[in-house]
């Protein structure tokens, strides 16, 4: 799959199934949510910075725009089919055949090898519990999704005041 | 998933990824798909019963109406998913879980196991044959798709005459 | 319009126009419509079934399935419109002439001929009050419509247990 | 039907149903093919003025404008719907309910009754031509309409150099 | 650009960047918001001459038909971009070029300069108005553009009944 | 504008006007062409480094992925008003306002202040380029643009190669 722009337009019109099946109209494209977990992370980044960490911003940024590049060839499946591959596997799979010169930074991400891909991967839960929020808040039944992915988050040393945040900012009359 | 209005809005909202990956725009949706091969078993058994054969209308037309609801949970990934997992027994336990009354249906399809599923699992094939051929018309690369449908569906005995009609209504210029 | 490919692309591009009268912004499709009236009708047969019927299953799919394909060349158009023709004559002219091995099962429907016709007619008036009851809690303006269906719905015999059903689960805060 | 919002979206997202038919996979909406007949007869009444004639531009425009509302209420059905009604009376009726101050606009251009109405009702059917040309050019088989429009377009008497011009403009390779 | 088609279809796919902005799904295009003022501004003035005033309907609609035609070539940027340019001659001097004979009718709206351009004018700010409650009702926050535009409007002397009916009619639960 | 969701949502809903303006049914979005811009910067960064060049990979990345990010608040306007505004500046005081963690990044591609920016800068351009071939080879009149571009690419030094394998790749038919 060579074929830049279709790689680009695989990522655009496909939309993250998750959403469709809670009945949500206009369901999220893989590329609207990586774009949405780099501003969070770049925003986070900052702030981490800001508190005296010595984040390397690029990187952030980087790692979180090329981070479900493989979905371009994967498409994005419900739960159950993740549930039964070694996704993560087939993922960096794809990586080193279609895009090698960015798998080590898929791996830094997928596998929370440093500061940089723990940083990513916090924010590919947030964003994904953000826009629960603002579907439920629309009226869609998306919380039991916004409350698992807000327990796991939860989970990640030295990053809950960063969640607060986001939660206050985000989910309002969703999560308490 | 209980939710049937959830069901359908998946259903007819999730695009079919072999297209998105050829770069085409406007990519047919799951059930976009499953209405064209309805139609098309509808008329090849109409066909068939013209020339003596004795097939259940409203079989054909029910089995192709449900074949690819498990899409509804699973999703349209890309073929390398379907290919590491054995996509039949997974479609058949979401069958049985989701909607059990049609699981038997869902069975002479996907199992080829009477004449009623082998006429739609060759409708399927076509069905996504002459969607190639109409792609491949409008300038997108999908030959050579088309070429591997053409091959599979005249493995078909006694289905070879249908074959010709379609390619011949729906394939000027893409298969000879 | 011997195309399939147009029949099936016209039937999942033409919005229900009452939907979008009512403010809606993402009309269901006429071939939405005919997904969850093929749905319904399954999952109530397979209820009466279930309480000592013998309803053919694949025959009440059948005819949903295939219900609403004369809008593929009669479009959809508003109630005046329907309301000022003997519409149905004219869907059984364009079955007869375009879709001639599938007229009698929407006769069956249309006419409610026997009892599988009869799920179906009463399926078809469901889901468009599901549908409402929706849009309905999303804020749209179609209670009118909800309670009107509910009215007819509630005339046939034998299916009030279903009706109530499928209230319960779908209308909660639209219908009593 | 007294709210606005409702009828200009209505007319935003109901598709014209016979781009659909022809296989087209972006349908002009109602509202689409209005601005077009707008832009078309503004342009029009500006050629016959700079040729002397003395044509209300402001009239012209308004009409056009307006010419399609009725579908707001009717929606737009296939050929042989409205071919089955007079249809013409139908709108007629409409725009006197719904939209009384503009009655009388609609007559000018349904029944031609002065040089404005001729105008708006040639910049119709014209617009439909040009449409169907950009289309064919794009690979839809829509030169049977192309034709039809054309030669019903050659029948307005005084206008035949408007039509040459706009052909030569916009159906090189599809017209003569 | 002198391709009718591209103009037309340029305004039918710009959205309204502001409902963007404020994270509406289905944001207004430019010709959906081109059709509600020429609808409100009709009305309006079919209202001012049933109270004795002498308008010229056919002007009103013209005006508000084109009165954002510009848009076609300058698109719909922000507000930030539009108040460092001197956006009005921008238009004007598009108008001159694109649609000379436009351009008269474009300048009574733009500069108010007789009661027609005034009243399109009202109408103009009015649509958006009406569309941001809709969009509030529906869960966006356009609160804010609700109260401003509310505010501009008081300020028509003589209109003020108009805005009072409008507002009673589309705004319920938004403005007081 | 501090709400990220409509940051996103914007961006990725946002159409590049210019594929509008000439006729392009399905114009790319201003997200999906930062992300083929982000694809091509790290996959000429592979490129160069392979020849010896010691390019920062996560660099490239970066910026790419934010270098449009400024289009959230001023939208896409057409190419007549950004050239009669200082729109470099007025995008760097967007950045420093909305986006101050990314500001320095940003000057990189839009002053091509290093490396880095250039390549962005270059791969911006080729982004638009391949775009352009391939909307042409569906049928639209794009070719203007493509040739203007290309011209623009031949300017950057030590790239012509690069520049070769593009063109070769995805301008077939188009450019010579």
């Amino acid at each position: 799959m060579t074929d830049l722009l279709a790689v680009v337009d695989t990522l655009c019109k496909t939309p993250r199934v998750g959403w469709l099946q809670r009945g949500a109209w206009d369901a999220e494209s893989v590329c609207a949510h990586s774009l949405l977990v780099t501003l969070l992370a770049g925003e986070i980044a900052a702030r981490l910075n800001a508190e005296g960490a010595e984040i390397n911003m690029a990187e952030v940024l980087a790692v979180a725009a090329v981070h479900d590049l493989a979905e371009a060839v994967l498409g994005h499946p419900g739960r159950e089919v993740r549930d039964r591959l070694r996704w993560e596997e087939l993922e960096e799979e794809i990586f080193k055949r279609e895009f090698p010169h960015l798998a080590e930074l898929f791996r830094w991400y997928r596998y929370e090898t440093n500061t940089v891909g723990k940083i990513v991967a916090f924010a590919d839960k947030l964003a994904t519990l953000i826009r629960a929020c603002r579907y439920k808040q629309l009226g869609y039944p998306t919380d039991d999704l916004a409350k698992a992915l807000y327990k796991k988050l939860m989970a990640y040393d030295g990053l809950a005041h960063i969640l607060d945040y986001y939660v206050g900012r985000y989910c309002g009359g969703v999560l308490p």
